[in-house]
């Protein structure tokens, strides 16, 4: 039987307040939904840290490149921030390096505007391909997040389950691809 | 016994007077030396059109479609002119679609100034992942170029060689990997 | 009295069939609104050449260059195209360099899909930035162009003019500043 | 006589061991040579918050509101960190907005590599432009920098205090234009 794809969700932003989490719960549901991946969201509140440091020594970059390591693929949840990424989510990938290799990655953006986030994936998929980890195609652009919420937390607009579903499909074909190269070479 | 990978090296500009390629040359050499590559210089003259066109029906789309669709691979050698890809090589690029995808591409990067094209390179790796190819760390920045070859094209500097060879050795893993796992789906 | 400014405005596609003529026709009835400026409507498609080149004495780019010096601000309408900007726009832009410096620049990003070409303007902003033009923040997103004018070509959005009204005062008041400065200097 | 332009030197990174620091220390004494300016290192380890905030009332965000609505340009002194920004640098520029607008911001960009940092200078640039900041094509690039100074902190490099002593006379021209501007709007 094949192993399991273990794919955390980065929440990516530590803001007060931040809409991201809804987000980021509704793709952690919509991910659970497959039997071939274990997930959990990662919070990048749990990774602050006062400075950009590459010491490696720090019990917070241990942690996080523990999870980098055994991850197979990443799915980041993001919002963008003055037409970027919080600088916090920065600081966080910024902690490991090695861990990443050959692995593929995508995003969710988030924003309180019409092209969700649009702008900070262009610039994380820059950041992802220097970390050697390989963006994918597949992006859920959450626009408008401000209304997109019941006060209960449900998504009211039903067009995003496929969109996380299809993206999904295409991380773990991308994932699988490169689990099986990494564990022959 | 594996079947040989068919990386093709797109040569990105039309100018006249193109030093990109003895670039071109000189990696086509580099390429070669692989057993398990099939590789030629594609020219980005030969694809030359009008305007952007999406019809597909030109002999040209449908010349660069056949060869896309056949690649297991791509290695652009493209010049940085305004720190952007030269305009010729966006509309040879926009010509085919399908043909491209789950595929790895790889940059060498040239400039006549000493950044080796790197801006040229951010931006094409965005249009690459539009492309669904996938896009890799390794690059090769070529710069002062105006200067790096002999008046007989031999290039001056010993440290390209190996560099090429690197690129190249991730690139053919990405292809074999990616290969392995269209041919599964 | 103060002189006119004279802002061109680039159509920026060749394709057959485009949609962005249309927008193009319509930024320019607003622009004509302003008492202070002098626009015209400059098509790529007169400026066409075979290769990217700096020769600088080819009779298309002598024509754009004494366009570009006269000019004191561009206004870009431009498509995106794989999430970048046509090849035809760059190889025009690139005819000229000097004549760009230190005047403002603004864009009208054009898709058929919702994010009105916000990847493409993204990435010419960094080409504005290389001419030594100055890239505004305001900018019109026109999204979802195949069924945004009647087939008379009459815009079905109301809410596009005050945008371009808008985005024109801005590029006005830099082009102001700019100007005075450059007279001083 | 002429009111002196506000141009504050930003230290965007908190790291321990900074080589960047040189840096800013250097660009501040050539800086401090023009009689017309008066000029501060800003350091970014005094603006240090644990998340993205736009509540405004923090105390951190109110000093650094105050510095940025009296600049009248800006020069940011910045490590590329996996070829963006260091995090610490984006959440602090994150903390103000209508104060940056219409003003000159330029770039030294710190790098040990060979690229001085010139990939994270293109991500700032787009931030930039998002805060109305305009950016002026005129940059300092340092490369090799954990060689390029010596124990005592003195640049080996004659090359670069004429090409500061360059990039402040544009940002300087560019300052001042837009001041002059701003005074009659």
């Amino acid at each position: 039987m094949e192993e399991k794809l273990y794919i955390p969700i980065i929440l990516g932003t530590a803001r007060e307040g931040r809409f991201s989490e809804l987000v980021a719960s509704f793709v952690y549901q919509e991910v659970s939904k497959f039997d071939n991946i274990e997930t959990e969201i990662i919070d990048v509140r749990d990774f602050r840290i006062k400075a950009t440091d590459d010491t490696g020594t720090l019990p917070k970059a241990k942690k996080w490149k523990k999870i980098a390591k055994r991850a197979d693929g990443f799915l980041i949840v993001s919002p963008e921030y003055n037409h970027s990424f919080p600088g916090e989510l920065k600081m966080m990938l910024d902690l490991a390096y090695p861990e990443y290799a050959r692995k593929p990655a995508a995003i969710c953006g988030v924003s309180s505007g019409g092209f969700g986030g649009v702008r900070m994936v262009e610039q994380l998929r820059l950041v992802f391909i220097t970390l050697k980890l390989l963006p994918i195609r597949a992006t859920v652009y959450f626009s408008n997040v401000k209304t997109l919420f019941t006060k209960g937390g449900k998504i009211q607009d039903e067009g995003y389950a496929p969109q996380v579903k299809a993206m999904m499909s295409d991380l773990i074909w991308h994932a699988n691809a490169l689990r099986a190269a990494r564990k022959n070479s």
